[in-house]
């Protein structure tokens, strides 16, 4: 249950086997294309957290020349999958080593070409990629291996890198520069070729550098080489040198043991193995490959919404990470969701500034987050297919939740850590700060004594400009609930440190009105029917079946929010109050989550992954596990299946889906195992009813658990770590 | 300098025509139409404030049956300007008595025939149509005169008129009812044919009831009839046949001069002459005309946005009336500026019912206001060209200043009459309830210590949903400072009149909270520029060129408001700001209104009749009379040129303009004389070069002035009333 494996070749698939085959490390994504693939099939050697924008187009990641690329010659012709007659072709993704292989027989004329390959991203290493080639023939005849780097680079707004050289000293080099911020971004290649008579010539163009191997090829011989490529990003080039040269002296086998041992690792506090169900066990397996693949790298990074798949969503950060990636992390990998929240610790000074732009004092975070918290998000995110005119849309300006949403995942860390040192590294400031942005963006209502939110967006993104979103309420409350938690919690400390930070930022008044107002802030009223109204007004809203409205659609692709068909129903793109519900459950009582999920869910169109598994969650609170399961499936297998958008208006926007992978993991086991942590480390298990079991590995406050979860029986035994 | 006048018949104009000569009063308006246009040619007999819904279509005023049709027939087939040769066609409005004419000679085959009529809608009667009707030939030929009651009536939105039953007793009678509130509607028309040798038939189909006069004319002999009829709501058949009988007795010329004795005092206190610019003279006159026209005729009217002039704008009042018009009846006839007092009043408890109805306390008061103050907006008011589906609006739930404009227009007219009995008959109930409206619309924004309010729509309708507009929020704080100065002025009254009200309203703790916030309304601020931003962030959109934006356009009637083209630019389609600095002129410099006439003029569409006069009015404020009389001329003849749009997206949006005609009377008496009441009657003469003289009557306290401003000098004496 550790391999995922395709079998045939259709060049229909190509851009989902490219996300489906992903590897890499949160340095460096490689997406999972072919050898011989090229610009058009969507090669990318994606620099995470490397961005560039070039004129009015969108800030997006680098993307760097492409060391991967061969292809064999023969007849003077490249022979590949793309122009060949393919008799067999198989891709695998080995996800306990993070390793991809590929198998294809390809014929032309009177000969069967066989090419084999693997790859991997070392994880021992900044930016290491090491693969290894082959290819055999049926037949006596002369072939042209052509290995190389590829500079004719994939990039979706602009060509980033400026400057090209290449040079060949011993081994091939191309360096350029990034055109926004000059980044120095180096590529270095050798190969080691592991068979004799052979002569190699080098080719330099427009193309790249690439050696070229002519050899007489006998029939059924194989002829095979390793390869070895570092990338740098603003790193001396005898650093790399000697990177390259330290691995070229190892050898393809020697370096995949050492990288081997580390994912082996991730997996022993990772893995959970699900009996009774193996597309389930498989399906929530691959989530958690990518969740491993994307865990951050250093204290400014996070992860990107698309991972490490490529440019889309401008290789941002959004909220997807706090809610929907974190709790994996802080099961399995303290380093990482600590990561998480220092990133945004480092956003600080951009969210002030995005805060200051709108006229608020605090903090507004972006809702698109690049390096350093900048906000890589535009005002028009949206083509008009009937105009060709971008829509004004409201992401950037009115998702004000995005606020809450950081300062939620800072406190579920302290929660589940005790690790109230994080406060101390900035997150204190970061608290105080979004709970002064929401003091100065909310306002009092004087006549109806609240405090209220108007002119948000909630999570539904199909309703614009709303006020009082029952969601981004209560994570207002939320906030200025926290501020006081944690001034109780230092003052029981006798600790100045919180006092320390009110003189610093002069916040004496701030902490007055929070006092003042945090039990005035307005949450929606749970109605006689026990549904929660999602904003202001909604149920005046059209009460449209979700079909009948698409039936109104004159274009396949037309955007349905704002003043979209949706924007005035009760259609709503995601989870909202589901949501809500889901990260206040503990203020809400089962009959009220039931109510509202059998309300919403019909009118959701899950038109985002971060849907379905809020449902699934909720489904599994209410004692439904089997109304789970589907949606479960559903987020554990977007990547497996590519049954999401990949263009929208044209524009390519596909990649990975971390946040559903992250939701997939969260119903599993707070779902469908029911773990929790309030009253010491408890399961309240709610099976579908194809698992017979489900085990998994989770650490915490810094003990390590194996948890069993049986139809009859579960158990949870402390192991040693 | 009385008589309007157009030569020759041109099929395109039949609408604006149609618009330009109407007749009538506010119980009955009569479209200048030719006698034998019909339902084609847009023939509108309008019963203001007689309002019905068919089905889901718009709620409008009913159009009655039309007893004005008269044609020729020879040789079997009707004679009119439509089908035969128009020789010469002449269309008179003599705007002294309000009579319309007209005088076609028409050639078929080898004859030629004169046709000439005259009409009035009696001004002492309440729904009484007079006409003559005469025809003579240049051959000896059969001739049938057709003269009856025309049923198949223009309607907009629907057939409003039901069961309609068609009878002859002597003289031709129509009825039927209305299909939302089963209104009685009656037409009896009756004749008097002035010459003999006649034989008359009457004719029953579903055009109508009708008399055909079949004679045997003689060559150039004439041959004329008057024509009475009357139209009844809801009265009583012997009431309306006892009108008909009395002024059959009378006869057409008897009847003329009472109806011209009204229309003659009327002129005597409202007509404005200008000498040295005849074209002004005229246009101002002929605005003047359309005021006198609208007068109201009871307690429960006001002014449609669109006068008597048909179905369009729903028949509805708008602030137009208020802020455009009033002025107008405050110098001229305080019985009628009462009445437009007086209809707001009755309108308070649909006012409540409104602001209930989105969640608020007080009085929000109808965007288009009906009978009773029902509001008559819909939430879609424009039509997508580009998808043919519903663009929704914000006119009717955003445009919170129409209550501050009401109370503005209480305001001025307690000022200027001294008459504060209007605060007993209701207004002061209005303006508590208008302000406890904005306390609970309004919210105060704690950091930065101001009452402020967010999600409205100003007077321009390009932006939607913005926040602190400029002219709503010093409209709120007038409010607010109001209900403090009449509480002042009962106190200082001994009059335990406001208190009670407060005790009877439970105003206590309203009365309270506007003491404390009437000074922390925010009041956008003057910037270094000396301009004031319409709205917060209006300085963000895109600045960019009137022309270049126009360029945009895909689609010649493409709404640009929303997220429209101007949406997010800085085009504005009417006076925003400016109107404000005009309403609160003693607040601010000259320098600063002129800074922001040259800052926002170049950026205004004048997409609304509602925009060149405020224009206008401040240009004369900072002494720039030539800048003005260009847009007072746009405002005064606007109905005269026609050059308004007639369809927006296929829809008849035509009809006069009353608000642009009130705006022209404001411009020609406050800007180029400069009148002012503030110190006692004053003038401040801005005349454009080329005015001589302009002089005009003017009431004011109980008084009637002459005024007279000269280039050299000016004169104001008191009259004898």
């Amino acid at each position: 249950m550790w391999l995922i494996k395709e079998n045939g070749f259709d060049k229909e698939h190509i851009i989902h086997r490219g996300n489906q085959f992903i590897i890499g490390h949160m340095k460096l994504g490689v997406r999972g294309t072919l050898d011989e693939f090229r610009r058009a099939e969507k090669v990318a050697i994606t620099l995470p957290f490397v961005y560039d924008q070039v004129g009015d187009g969108w800030r997006e990641p680098v993307n760097a020349f492409n060391p991967l690329f061969s292809e064999v010659i023969i007849d003077g012709k490249p022979l590949n999958v793309l122009n060949g007659h393919v008799i067999s072709h198989e891709q695998t993704l080995d996800m306990k080593n993070a390793v991809m292989s590929r198998r294809s027989v390809i014929q032309r004329g009177d000969y069967q070409v066989t090419i084999e390959s693997s790859r991997f991203v070392s994880s021992v290493d900044e930016r290491l990629i090491i693969s290894k080639f082959q290819v055999s023939i049926d037949k006596d005849i002369k072939i042209v291996i052509k290995t190389g780097i590829d500079i004719d680079i994939w990039d979706i707004n602009g060509k980033h890198i400026e400057d090209v050289k290449l040079s060949e000293k011993g081994y091939l080099k191309v360096e350029g520069v990034t055109h926004e911020k000059g980044h120095l971004i180096t590529c270095l290649k050798e190969i080691t070729p592991l068979f004799e008579n052979s002569k190699v010539k080098i080719e330099k163009n427009n193309d790249g550098i690439f050696y070229g191997i002519e050899i007489d090829a006998k029939k059924n011989h194989v002829y095979k080489f390793e390869s070895f490529a570092v990338i740098g990003v603003d790193q001396e080039n005898d650093d790399l040198e000697n990177k390259l040269s330290e691995v070229l002296h190892e050898g393809y086998h020697k370096r995949l043991e050492k990288h081997s041992q580390i994912w082996n690792q991730k997996w022993d506090v990772s893995n959970v193995i699900i009996k009774g169900d193996d597309a389930a066990d498989v399906a929530l397996r691959y989530s958690i490959y990518h969740l491993l693949l994307l865990a951050p790298q250093s204290n400014s990074q996070s992860i990107p919404a698309r991972g490490i798949s490529g440019q889309t969503y401008k290789g941002a950060v959004f909220w997807d990470t706090e809610i929907f990636m974190l709790p994996f992390y802080l099961n399995t990998d303290l380093v990482s969701a600590k990561r998480i929240i220092l990133y945004r610790i480092q956003g600080l000074p951009g969210a002030k500034q995005k805060a200051k732009s709108y006229g608020f004092k605090g903090a507004f975070y972006a809702w698109e987050s690049q390096e350093d918290g900048f906000d890589a998000c535009t005002d028009y995110n949206v083509t008009d297919v009937f105009t060709k005119r971008l829509i004004r849309t409201y992401f950037k300006d009115k998702q004000v939740h995005i606020s809450g949403d950081i300062v939620y995942a800072m406190k579920m860390y302290i929660d589940r850590t005790k690790d109230f040192s994080i406060l101390k590294d900035g997150a204190l400031e970061v608290i105080l700060e979004v709970a002064r942005f929401y003091l100065d963006y909310g306002h009092y209502s004087i006549l109806k004594n609240r405090f209220e939110i108007w002119d948000v967006m909630g999570p539904d993104e199909y309703h614009e400009r709303v006020h009082n979103n029952a969601f981004t309420n209560q994570l207002v409350k939320m906030v200025f609930e926290s501020v006081l938690d944690y001034e109780e919690y230092f003052e029981s400390e006798n600790d100045s440190y919180f006092n320390d930070m009110v003189e610093k930022l002069s916040y004496h008044h701030e902490l007055e009105l929070i006092n003042k107002y945090k039990d005035l802030v307005y949450i929606k009223e749970i109605e006689d029917s026990l549904v929660i109204e999602q904003f202001d007004g909604y149920f005046n809203h059209k009460d449209i079946n979700k079909d009948e409205l698409f039936k109104l659609k004159l274009h396949e692709h037309e955007y349905l929010g704002g003043q979209g068909l949706a924007g005035d129903t009760q259609i709503i793109k995601q989870a909202d109050v589901i949501s809500m519900l889901y990260l206040f459950k503990e203020k809400y009582s089962k009959e009220v989550i039931k109510n509202n999920w059998e309300y919403y869910e019909p009118r959701t169109e899950h038109g985002s992954t971060l849907s379905a598994s809020m449902y699934a969650l909720t489904s599994c609170m209410i004692s439904h596990p089997d109304h789970a399961y589907p949606l479960f499936m559903k987020s554990a297998t977007v990547d497996l299946t590519g049954k999401s958008k990949h263009f929208a208006g044209g524009i390519y926007i596909g990649g990975t889906h971390p946040a559903a992978s992250g939701g997939a993991y969260m119903t599993a086991i707070f779902g469908f195992s029911g773990l929790s942590f309030n009253q010491g480390i408890k399961v309240n298990p709610k099976l579908p009813q194809s698992f017979e079991n489900i085990s998994y590995t989770v650490r915490d406050k810094g003990k390590l658990y194996k948890v069993n979860v049986d139809r009859n029986e579960s158990k949870i035994m402390e192991e040693k770590d």
